[in-house]
């Protein structure tokens, strides 16, 4: 048996801080033709796909940070995506930073929806693991302030069935960290769909921002095979007002093999026919995890949330 | 700061079913003596380093499957490897199949030693993740039966602390599962110490078996770049008794790359010059677990053991 799900990575390359919304829905809009023209039936779109990487300056004036926040999705400027969607029958994975007003408290995320092929929201995922710090770092004049426009998702990594699977979804920083994988596959995920802006001139260490392509890959290679799911990842890359964001958006198969790799920092549709049911030759062997895991040694895992040395 | 290990991965070629322990050690030490020279201060020994890999075969006569099995360590037949390390001042892991009475009971283990440059024994570990069947599969010639003749580990993943960091260890199969290395990363693990016995024309499925060297690196390499650890993976490899195995035995840096790497599947000794303190920059960025691990999402890590999809 095969379910195979016609699956698009449509890249982003930069967008610059004066692009407007309208700007950026004319280029997914795009791409989703691209994608829709070539079999595709699901297209992953970046993280933040809507603005740019703002987490990158210190912004002090809260109407100008507000405004790079979705507080209704759809809305009047994103609803062209959401129509385009459903005329073509082509369903979507988009990142963008949602403002919540709750109690009268604003609430920042980092979230993605997971749209299906009627056009409809039928998940939400709030990124978990945001990297970076919540003060500027005195002398830089890049920052990763994730820490301080946004709080950790709350809806921890459910699974939705959408487009005959298992679906599941993460962002960014969240692809370096083996749990997600885990908490999802553990829900026989059958893709994991992610949008990631990664810069790679950032941490001032030469010798880890040269390896950023190495480990991009790497995490999401390892999270696929270990738990005999796709992983769908997509860049917004480029040189985005100053700051460089690495490419090589993939499609990675339940093997941990690239089945498909963008190869510009520019907009950039990638395709693959995706075998959901590829996964079990691992699932049903080595990877069967009834079998094969043990929890009873895994603890720490939940225990403990920084590392501890052992006594001296 | 640095703290540098002089490390050594000795892989071993097949050992055949009529070679003696006394053959096995003489091998053993041959390669430490090497690693001796080369300036090592440890050498990393394979999986069952000290009989052929008779999982391999449905054993139904007790004394000869007791047969492959230590009942001591140190035992006359062994203790020329401790003596050559106290001599040199050289250090070891050691995997061999352990056999323990309790109350009567014959207790039968994967298991692996950590012993110091004095020649004793500071650390023990009972391989936790057993891979294949209990019973033969039938039409298959070479089985793969160490849920059979091994009890799944009972000493968890502790670390210890010797050559100057923090020492972890695991067994073959245990590579494969991201929660071994996180539980030894969690207590601040510097090297991750395995070895394994990998045929690679075993699972039947070409697909699958025709990846098994690519599988075998992105473990370990996701393995020690997610945790900043050192990870050492020493082969037993070649033509055993008629199971092809792989070899590749490899020394891991904290950053993911291989720095050392065999390429026969002979006995044959690798080295490198590994800093423990690598893993910092790693650990106080983008890893530094305290600040970014969000335990409370990773649940079902501990709460499940097999994969349950969502409802219908």
């Amino acid at each position: 048996m095969s379910r195979f799900v016609m699956t698009a990575a449509a890249q982003m390359g930069p967008i610059a801080r004066a692009e407007t919304r309208a700007d950026c829905v004319k280029r997914l809009v795009e791409m989703m033709r691209e994608a829709k023209a070539r079999g595709s039936e699901l297209v992953v779109f970046p993280e933040l796909a809507l603005t740019t990487f703002f987490p990158r300056w210190m912004i002090e004036d809260e109407a100008e940070l507000d405004s790079f926040y979705e507080t209704e999705m759809p809305s009047a400027q994103t609803m062209p995506l959401f129509d385009e969607a459903k005329k073509l029958g082509v369903g979507f994975y988009l990142g963008f930073a949602e403002l919540v007003v709750e109690n009268g408290v604003k609430r920042r995320y980092n979230t993605s929806i997971l749209v299906d092929r009627t056009g409809n929201i039928v998940g939400k995922y709030r990124k978990v693991h945001l990297p970076g710090t919540s003060e500027p770092i005195p002398g830089r004049v890049l920052h990763h302030l994730e820490k301080r426009y946004f709080e950790p998702g709350d809806l921890g990594f459910p699974v939705w069935r959408a487009f005959g699977g298992v679906m599941g979804m993460c962002i960014c920083n969240d692809r370096r960290w083996p749990e997600v994988y885990r908490v999802m596959g553990l829900q026989a995920v059958d893709m994991v769909m992610l949008g990631y802006n990664t810069p790679f001139d950032h941490v001032g260490e030469v010798a880890m921002d040269a390896l950023s392509l190495f480990h991009n890959h790497l995490s999401m290679q390892a999270g696929a095979y270990q738990n005999a799911t796709w992983v769908v990842g997509t860049a917004k890359c480029g040189n985005e007002e100053g700051s460089k964001m690495l490419g090589q958006s993939v499609i990675i198969a339940p093997s941990g093999e690239i089945v498909a790799q963008s190869v510009t920092v520019e907009d950039e549709v990638i395709t693959a026919k995706c075998d959901l049911d590829m996964g079990k030759r691992y699932r049903e062997t080595i990877f069967d995890f009834a079998r094969h895991r043990r929890p009873e040694h895994y603890g720490l895992i939940v225990e403990r949330t920084g590392a501890i040395p052992p006594p001296e």
